[in-house]
């Protein structure tokens, strides 16, 4: 390929302007930890050459080759390929427009003498020839009783959630030594809490985590305990060291010694860890947000946010008011009606609506699904073409399916409409997608719930906020008196970056800022552009803490990136950090 | 492909003697349960030609049809086919020489209109729309609950081992209502309770269950702790129905009501179980051998079986004798010896020694490897390859392989035989698998214990037997007298067969006559000829009495077979057996 080996020609011969004279103006260069040693998109030939002029001398890329015949469509050329640094192995997908690049991404894949325990380098398992001492589960049991004890864990992960458990695994096929701390009893009990009827709104292509895919009889729509069975089971198999029924409680860092002092609660004793990195997985949704409502603590019947709701069953014959009107209220809402209740949700701003049939069929499918895998586009394929498309982009390529969703689902969003629901579709037209990215909510993947709010099987109050509460009633914006004798607030969760102002300092919060979101300057996700999500799984401003979360997708593509960053510090092999 | 078009024309127009005449003379057609609802090798044209006359009416074979481009290797054209009869789908793996059928498989794929639920067919999770009512946790725990007591299994599967784990979740896949009763606490006790440096002998590539590879992390030779915690996960994940602490006492059939009555201990409360058929699934190694030594109950040290021997760390500075010379007593000496035991193996005739490190080169590597499935062959296509061997064949293809092996390896047997040790390579040099077809037994994988032999730190008597026991020794037929603190008894397991002695009765038993074995006319292996593993995987001359056993490969792929035979009874399909 031509434009392959003039590229590596120009890399090889150090000259950037030759190598950026190979990107269009309005070209994107996405990489993931090979030049830049963060989670970076270069916006434009001139950001390209900025940062190769920086970069290059010490990346010392090669090796660029094909990994199978490009393909073209629509006057876009698509090429995988595969290169390698001075430190690491790396996979890039191309796509050449009029012969100049388009977008580029370049992913890491491995470090060179580093490379992962699978495949052909799995372990023996047996000893070779014979010796005495611990077999494999007593050397296992040994490892887990020392580590944070005896033994200092290099990487201290906060959460034991589906991201935790998937970074922790990548660490331990690393050799880096890493201890999960949990508030919770068993790995998946954030999940068996949740209400009954809660199934996962991906599907299970989407849904893989690292080295052990769901085996081919698992449900689409995992249910929630299936989904807290298998984060249990994959912390047994992957021999994750992990301290549950632990919470942390302060963690600060001593920048003499490059090490954080990490306290905890372990079964209520207080204890001391050290690590060199400190991860906070504690998701999206570890933090509720319940608003202050006047009058709330006179209000004599139950109230409680949506993480606390157990399920509809005990509420037949009741008057319940969800105040929300995103995934969980929905949920929640429906699990009410069935099983009896009165419920009324209250939307306040608009939310967006898709049809999880719709989302799958024209979506999902094309990447996630057995028709995808019958085309060869495995889960890791998948994942590499979701990244390669840049977020600048990714706004403009979503807005034409979204059209089509419109249009495929057209009655049923007027159904919705004449009920009284506020919809909208991004404030750009943009879809679901950009909103999880901007916001990390304002939507509702529908199961149903929608149809009962059109046929009025959950009652609507939309565009009224609360005003405030009564002995045993919710008083509208509108005056509207809805009585109640459970109000559950289904208000979301506040940002990640609250955990370091809770579990670090202020100081240390503001200094890293937000993270999550674009800075596409729209609700909630002010700017400026990033271009990235900020401060995930990339370094921070403040050195040794690192921020993991995002689905199963995101908890399974990024703790790839986040774990060989992790491992390259800990073989102290250089990792200049490119900034703009 | 001439051949199959012809085949195809002679079996649409019915013309048994035009489709045999495709055969060679001294061709083997081996069939599971397409053509002859059992698990049958045809050997020699007049044996097709019979066996198609009889059943041709019947199966209506059609739609023939190569899977991908026929291969040619000295001289011999294979082809990968599918075809369907008048209730299932089939693949088939042809080789012909000299343009006419040398060998032929026919291997049920599912059953027409009771397809597996995985892949594209695999359930939703989530319910389509919203309702009341248990959850997927509450409805799976509601089966459990209710088989056996409210509702009759159809098929109760004594055995919970890999065996009866790998059929329950196939007769799932199926929507057989299946029981399995099981002694132990928990599935994988069998193997936590062995002794201590215990690891699979066959490489993880050969040990896949059905539907839930190992993760590309786990081992090549599985600790058994570790294969134990994965037989507990399968049962989870598959949600398998099973009683554990449940002890089968009694079995009998009632021709009449076409049922079985099974009589259990479950935690010591005694119950009755009806159900269709009934699977012994308890294993080769589930019923110890144990010798009757003279003297024996004066003997003032400890004896065991090696079932019950839990690992060689009590044993520093004291004197054991290990009665055997086959795997378990292998792995047994070498694990005291290492702790520093003075031990004593106790060899009366020769064994087959065969080195993991060879047989994975030579044996395994082009069918169950990394390099294996690059070349694209899966776990269940290695699984067919082996299976379209013809057992009358596999003797002779096998011959050559362990001559490659004896001159791989031979100053290491070199060594052995200095020692004292008694090799062979099977009666007529047809090696390890042909010994595990034929007896089940007489051999050993070398994982070290044999360089331990050979320099004398595992001590050798051979050529002899044990005739006495006195308070502190044992005596051999040679006079030596040994003394002995503890004594292992690797004397190896009966037959399956005597579990329906066991279970059902003498008459029953007898009636059936031995499980396993070929018929091979040679040691433990009486004739007459069968061709196949007797009463294994197909019907018995006991109504609704099965057997299911042997190591993870056979477990995996022969359980397909058994659970498509059960579910085409239980959907009253008709499924006529051919017996010649």
């Amino acid at each position: 390929m031509r434009w392959l080996q003039q590229f590596d020609k120009a890399l090889e011969e150090g000259d950037s302007s030759a190598a950026a004279n190979l990107f269009a103006e309005d070209s994107y260069w996405r990489d993931l930890v090979t030049f830049t040693w963060t989670i970076k998109t270069m916006e434009g030939r001139d950001q390209v050459a900025a940062m190769l002029e920086s970069v290059l001398g010490g990346v010392k890329p090669s090796s660029w080759q094909l990994i199978e015949s490009a393909t073209e469509e629509g006057g876009i050329i698509s090429a995988w390929i595969e290169f390698e640094t001075a430190t690491a192995r790396g996979l890039s997908l191309l796509r050449l427009r009029n012969g100049l690049c388009w977008t580029f991404l370049t992913a890491i894949k491995e470090l060179k003498g580093h490379e992962e325990w699978i495949g052909r380098r799995r372990p023996r398992g047996a000893p070779v020839g014979i010796s005495a001492g611990p077999n494999w589960s007593a050397r296992r049991d040994q490892e887990l009783a020392e580590i944070g004890i005896e033994t200092d864990p290099y990487v201290l992960i906060v959460g034991g959630g589906q991201g935790g458990l998937a970074l922790a695994a990548r660490l331990k096929q690393l050799d880096v030594p890493t201890l999960i701390v949990d508030k919770f009893a068993r790995s998946g009990d954030q999940w068996r809490s949740r209400y009954e009827s809660l199934c996962l709104h991906d599907p299970v292509w989407y849904d893989h985590l690292p080295y052990m895919p769901f085996p081919e009889n698992w449900p689409v729509y995992t249910p929630k305990d299936k989904i807290a069975e298998w984060l249990e089971i994959y912390e047994k198999v992957m021999e994750l060291d992990c301290w549950h029924s632990t919470t942390c409680t302060h963690a600060s860092y001593d920048q003499q010694a490059g090490r954080w002092t990490v306290e905890v609660s372990r079964n209520g004793e207080e204890r001391k860890v050290f690590c060199k990195h400190l991860v906070l997985a504690t998701g999206a949704s570890g933090f509720p947000n319940l608003p202050a409502i006047e009058g709330m603590d006179r209000f004599q019947g139950q109230l409680w946010h949506s993480s606390q709701h157990p399920g509809g069953d005990a509420w037949r014959g009741q008057k319940v008011v969800v105040i929300g009107a995103n995934n969980s209220a929905h949920d929640i809402c429906s699990d009410l009606a069935v099983n009896g209740a009165d419920v009324t949700m209250v939307q306040r701003s608009s939310t967006l609506v898709a049809r999880s049939s719709t989302l799958m069929e024209f979506a999902l499918k094309p990447l996630y699904s057995e028709d995808a895998l019958d085309a060869g586009i495995t889960t890791e394929r998948a994942d590499l073409i979701v990244a390669s498309l840049p977020y600048r982009l990714f706004a403009e390529l979503q807005k034409p399916l979204y059209a089509k969703i419109r249009e495929h689902d057209a009655e049923f969003y007027e159904r919705l409409r004449a009920a009284g629901f506020m919809l909208d579709f991004g404030e750009d037209g943009s879809g679901l997608m950009l909103k999880y990215l901007r916001r990390g909510g304002g939507y509702y993947i529908d199961v149903g719930a929608s149809d009962m709010i059109a046929d009025g099987r959950i009652k609507l109050k939309s565009n009224v906020s609360v005003r405030e509460m009564t002995e045993n009633a919710v008083i509208l914006s509108d005056g509207t008196e809805l009585p109640a004798d459970l109000v559950v607030c289904a208000t979301g969760y506040s940002s990640m970056g609250d955990w370091a102002a809770q579990l670090i300092s202020k100081e240390v919060a503001d200094k890293i800022g937000p993270c999550w979101g674009l800075g596409s300057d729209t609700t909630n996700d002010p700017g400026p552009w990033e271009g990235e999500l900020r401060n995930m799984w990339k370094p921070t401003a403040q050195e040794g803490l690192w921020f993991h979360g995002g689905n199963l997708h995101y908890s399974r593509h990024y703790s790839l990136y986040l774990a060989l960053q992790l491992k390259a510090r800990m073989e102290k092999i250089p990792t200049p950090v490119y900034s703009a």
